[in-house]
């Protein structure tokens, strides 16, 4: 195991209605100037937005609202809320929405308090101060709601990139499982999708002896793969959406990752996919995920081959454990297929002749990408051709 | 799953040679004037406070001393503590020990800023405020380093009661395996039997549909049952040892316990024989445990043959679900056996005759204990017999 740090200080307020708390919990977290930042309509048409000012007001907290974050949040709102921030002297920022809305409220937390171009975050530059961010969080997907990452796509070149601090984990979090009911099962699916990619790019690891995370995560995969399907055949079922809620947040506060080495190669060749045709980052994970697997198995075969046997319910093939662990990818990609999940570029609507154009975006050049194998261009050009 | 709030701000720093931080992380944590607590000698002998102590000197920070923290720690140190604390205006509590030496260092902290009798807040008190509490842990067992609990024994009439509030939570606590290397086979065997427990308690509940802390308590116990045999062969395995520490502190700092309901009456009967007896409180749960499953199995045969596939790796019977209920706890006790842990009253030192004082100083009356089945006087009274 690796020497690490764990540090995980968001207060999480879970369950039904709790959304009319937050005005009581941005009170104790200090809020007095609030930057509500959310999406589109449905946030307003659900009357969520409405009960949160009520809940605000309610403590005598003032607020400005900021609307319109789309899915792969872009630089201009951001732009636009730093903008508001550093104009209306905002101390607090909260975001009523998915992980685009956290993502984009914690680039604003991080550019109010910068008199340069926030950018430079997401390029690199360490993060010391950001303005407390909380979140009520209507995805489960993106565990944005207690991580300290935020991933903004750049308007000038279409650069999908992320930062990470820990003055971006929330203060804290309101996920009332209640108010992803009402979400389209292809967005469901997409939630799913993404949280188990989080759990499995901390999963394929080269650190050994580190049974206490492989546990953990393996949990977390078995309790989306059990609780998704029945989120999807109806989707009022609290009891499912409150497990995936809450897999989705221990899918993503690294209590999964810690003392260990992590890849998110698949991550980052997704960002490539989802920034040029701007399809749903989990959909692009299922896509490039099984691709990954296919090309680096043998790296490792016996961690393929626990990963069958213990999430997908493999039977071991101890005469030829590469059976077992070719095995269980394909469940995995049974899985995605079974939730509605594309798993080829086509279904994505990627097309093959623009793999040139995305591995020269990622920039990689004599670099290489992950740790469980380090990829080179002509590794990530290959996978990206394994996924079409 | 239940409504809740989960908050654990601990920062964790894990790993080699970790605890010459310690002084940073004072400072960091706003320490200025430390009392650091500790126990016997062996913290001296290993040249681990010298270490600490160097620590804090290189940062500048002033120190005052108090060791002699006995296990099932007693009343009369937390009152010369909390003088001492008073008297020096000490701002900061680090305790240097296993979960004993960090629960009186806790109960210091809170008696430091209250003047009333610090006694109060283990007979029911809100914990409002106390003085920051770091550690050192150098004993995986009670998970103190990361919980919100403190048990003491108050010396007038051995009565052995918790305290509970966030305030409680260290700020840090530096968690380094190999500290925990020298330990008796005994005391490891202890801790392992103290962190399977923590889990238990949780895990046997009448909260329906808790799948993902049903899965994160069952990955932590598959952790604890696979690494104990490995540290107690091999006291210098530093991967068992990392394993098992880290699941210490998943064990109880209640990622494995929100939204579901806990029991706990096999912890409220263990503490009245260690606070009886003067044993340890692992090797009191080993005991008890057993006898408490046995007699309230038939509560929920599916909950303990759950239990029985999923930890104790059995094999279902479908036709008599109670053979594989009642399989699971036999395994659990052919491993407490095995890792050198009693599940006898003899074994423990404890006598049938002392069952009436048990149950007495236990002071039940008309109330219930647990909350998986309530437990009457009768019934505590009957599960102790199970346990001769």
């Amino acid at each position: 195991m690796n020497n690490f740090n764990f540090y995980s200080p968001t207060f999480f307020v879970f369950g039904k209605e709790r959304e009319n708390e937050a005005g009581k919990y941005v009170k104790r977290f200090g809020g007095t100037n609030v930057l509500i930042h959310f999406g589109g309509g449905s946030v307003v048409k659900s009357g969520l937005l409405d009960r949160v000012k009520a809940s605000l007001t309610a403590e005598n907290i003032r607020f400005t609202e900021l609307g319109g974050v789309q899915p792969n949040p872009r630089s201009g709102l951001v732009y636009e809320g730093i903008g508001i921030s550093k104009r209306e002297k905002i101390d607090f920022i909260l975001a009523v929405g998915g992980g685009s809305v956290i993502d984009s409220a914690k680039a604003i937390a991080i550019g109010a308090l910068y008199d340069g171009d926030f950018w430079d975050f997401y390029t690199g530059k360490n993060i010391e101060k950001a303005l407390p961010v909380a979140t009520i969080l209507t995805i489960s997907a993106a565990g944005s709601e207690g991580s300290t990452g935020s991933v903004i796509t750049h308007e000038n070149g279409m650069l999908k990139r992320a930062a990470n601090g820990d003055a971006l984990r929330p203060v804290f979090s309101v996920l009332n499982p209640e108010l992803t009911c009402t979400l389209p099962n292809y967005q469901t699916a997409c939630g799913a999708t993404d949280m188990m990619a989080h759990v499995m790019e901390r999963y394929f690891t080269n650190t050994k002896d580190v049974e206490i995370t492989d546990r953990l995560c393996e949990g977390v995969l078995l309790t989306i793969i059990k609780e998704t399907p029945k989120a999807l055949a109806d989707s009022s079922d609290y009891e499912s959406r409150a497990n995936i809620m809450w897999a989705g947040m221990v899918a993503h506060n690294d209590i999964c990752g810690v003392g260990r080495d992590q890849d998110w190669s698949s991550h980052n060749m997704e960002h490539e996919l989802s920034g040029l045709y701007d399809v749903a980052h989990g959909a692009g994970l299922a896509v490039m995920f099984p691709a990954w697997m296919k090309y680096v198995m043998h790296h490792d075969i016996q961690r393929f081959a626990q990963f069958a046997v213990r999430v997908w319910g493999c039977e071991m093939d101890f005469q030829n454990p590469e059976n077992t662990a070719r095995q269980g990818i394909e469940k995995m990609e049974q899985f995605f297929a079974s939730i509605g999940m594309p798993v080829r570029f086509s279904e994505l609507g990627a097309k093959a002749e623009d793999i040139p154009t995305l591995v020269k975006t990622m920039g990689l050049g004599k670099n290489t990408l992950g740790s469980f194998v380090k990829l080179t261009e002509e590794d990530v050009r290959k996978i990206y051709e394994l996924a079409v």
